[in-house]
């Protein structure tokens, strides 16, 4: 071969530095999940196509990766959908799997197939590669980490409770302060539409809102009045939202849905239930947002979106919600969920340009055993053994070679300490440590060095 | 969707308590690799078809699991291969992209793409997916994981030695005693074939070796003379091999085939060095065995293949070995390299069969909260929380429900402890924490509880 090997475009290798930023962040996401009642769980790679397509809609379906059928398989490749153009088509008669697109189908699944083997409620988190064939950019890759918790089998708002406090301990435990947890509700969203006079058109009040962040207020609203809708209501909660920091300020944008409206079952009690529950957070900021409109296909209660803090343009770093249809799909009905999907690419993203990882996570190595002496090192590794199994880190360099060039690679790799051993040592079953920041060193019989 | 949902044939979930397992596992050998200095990277799932392709033999490209192509790219199929019955050809022509086959090949594009931001020798360890589309049965499966550890840039007998000793303290904690390291050397494996009169036709020679295991060594020997070798020096090595638990006779082999050579740079001495200097090994047994002949495509030295106990069925549980040319295939020459691949799903199968994982892994929450009334659990959340933060891992249940109903869940999940606080507890803002293992109760202070 003479080109240059090269990742995939839209796939990345990680140096180790990196894969410890990547450790650290999931370690601490694990440990919240784990605080919380969530128990691991692992779902394959590939799933059967018909399982997962379908479910993310159209442009969701073109972003699913498809796995190549293997042998003889590929003689059923359907040729007339081809020469038709149904270019969909056509790549499904070749395939039969394919690559996970997120981990909340292949949850649902995963409920509906063991849901005899499986104790309700039943609380699992998960933390896997899912692809996207997307156009690679700022943020987005074709190949990338969720770490999701989800609660299934209980509708109670104890849980949404539970998913901000946990939330919330995620970035306190990141030291990533600043972050806004986004809170709407599908039923109040739905209640706002039909204020608006949206009626039975409120899948247009729907897409029309959805743009607000790409054409502003001004535009929003000429194309609710173009259709038809009112705006009063908007302008009312929208004028109690202006001042987005004070919790009162939500509050009253809240009631303002419930008191104008004297049914009992009235879908913003459950907002305002959250927002004066909630025992203090110590990280995120709590702000209601009616206008958050993403994942309607699943939701059917509360939605939460993660912002990453305002200095960083990356795009939610996390998002989830109520669904209480969710392993309807697949025939199992009347079984209500909520979860929540970090990004963790994403955070990793924020995390670097806040500067906010440890420095220590670089040191993984505690000691490098310097060699000017093959054979005097063969005879060390009792030595070298016994300080494994006391837990630490030790490279021994595996040639002899130049002093500057092994203290070069400790350097490099953040080693603190070098033991040196050479024929003066050795005969006195001795060695030096030395150590790398301040270059102090002193001697030590081999005996006791473990 | 009316069929019920199910995962695809040869792929897995795993339900916490496999994950627990599994985890316990990785974190051994993570645990071990770490200890020898190995640092952790990670390469995407997917690579470039030709990089994959031609590595494997003409069987393993087959097992290569090859990505559609997405969009109108589909339109580049070749239907002439097709119809030709040229099959690899028309999947090739619908591929850019394959999932890994196993992380050697991605190491060596991975070393060569990052050799400037690479320091040698440069030890890396990867614990990752790879895919196969191979038939499923017991032990193999489509979708496994290898652990693997590599050192790169260094031909130093000190590695061959290392590695004996990470296998060793691999095994010793896992607690599996009585696994056999093979070692074996492809020069003397080549010395061998030469005395036996193979001269250049050493494939023949290798290829009716590694019938052996199917076929038994009386068979052989006829395939042998039928071929034209002389089966002297294989009586000589196999007679001193006889007694395979003495090391003594390891060495008695090895040194048949040096002294009857006086040849400076006879290759057996380096299986002797290795022999000689190993440190006492605690878990694992050590087999010279010249027999040994998978993996030549790769390995120029050393060979290791890691078999588990007698008594359990499973073949190989890792493999390894030198290899001077592994980046060669990328244009990166003169790079000795050599790896271990531990396969993590055969030592599963191994202390599962051998009951040998440690019993405590299945407790993974600490306390159940117990729910008689929402609107107190909801007042209790900063008491929960804080046992949180103190790292105690806390299921609240999380809708009012049956107590017997909460025990159970309880129970199933063996979690240790429950709260319990009813309104008489509530009004004294004490709780009764309940030993479920024994039933014994006391009553707490809600501000002692943390």
């Amino acid at each position: 071969m003479s080109s240059k090997p090269t990742t995939p475009k839209g796939m990345r290798d990680f140096l180790p530095h990196e894969v410890a930023r990547r450790t650290y962040i999931m370690d601490v996401i694990k440990t919240q999940f784990e605080a919380f009642g969530f128990l691991p769980i692992q779902t394959p790679s590939m799933e059967r196509r018909d399982i997962l397509l379908g479910k993310y809609g159209e442009e969701g379906d073109r972003l699913v990766f498809k796995v190549l059928n293997s042998g003889e398989k590929v003689k059923k490749a359907d040729i007339d959908a081809l020469n038709q153009g149904q270019l969909s088509r056509f790549g499904n008669s070749l395939s039969e799997k394919a690559l996970r697109y997120d981990l909340t189908v292949p949850l649902a699944r995963f409920v509906v197939q063991h849901q005899n083997e499986l104790i309700f409620p039943f609380k699992r988190y998960q933390m896997q590669s899912v692809w996207r064939a997307d156009r690679p950019q700022h943020g987005r890759f074709q190949e990338f980490t969720q770490c999701d918790a989800d609660a299934i089998g209980s509708d109670s708002l104890l849980l949404e409770l539970e998913y901000i406090q946990l939330i919330d301990g995620v970035f306190k435990q990141l030291n990533l302060h600043g972050c806004t947890l986004r809170v709407n509700h599908r039923k109040v969203l739905e209640k706002i539409a039909l204020k608006a006079n949206a009626n039975n058109k409120t899948t247009t009040f729907f897409t029309i809102l959805d743009k607000l962040d790409k054409i502003g207020w001004p535009e929003v609203k000429r194309m609710f009045v173009e259709a038809g809708f009112s705006t009063a209501v908007i302008d009312t909660i929208n004028d109690a939202l202006s001042n987005k920091n004070e919790v009162s300020a939500q509050l009253q944008a809240i009631e303002n849905i419930i008191f104008s409206d004297e049914e009992n079952d009235n879908p913003a009690k459950e907002l305002l239930f959250l927002f004066n529950s909630i025992h203090k957070l110590q990280s995120i900021k709590l702000e209601f947002d009616w206008t958050l409109a993403r994942g309607l296909d699943y939701y059917t209660g509360a939605i939460f979106e993660i912002a990453a803090p305002d200095n960083v343009a990356v795009g939610s770093i996390g998002a989830g919600g109520r669904y209480d249809n969710l392993t309807a799909m697949f025939g199992m009905k009347d079984t209500s969920g909520i979860g929540i999907s970090f990004g963790l690419d994403r955070i990793y993203i924020v995390l670097d340009e806040l500067d906010l990882f440890p420095k220590e996570l670089r040191t993984a190595i505690d000691i490098i055993v310097v060699n000017f002496d093959s054979k005097i090192l063969t005879s060390l590794m009792p030595y070298v053994n016994a300080l494994r199994d006391n837990g630490k880190r030790v490279l021994v360099y595996p040639h002899e070679a130049r002093l500057k060039k092994q203290l070069s690679l400790a350097n490099q790799l953040k080693i603190p300490q070098a033991i040196i051993v050479g024929e003066t040592e050795w005969n006195e079953k001795s060695c030096i440590i030395k150590n790398l920041d301040t270059g102090e060193q002193r001697t030590l019989l081999l005996d006791d060095l473990a």
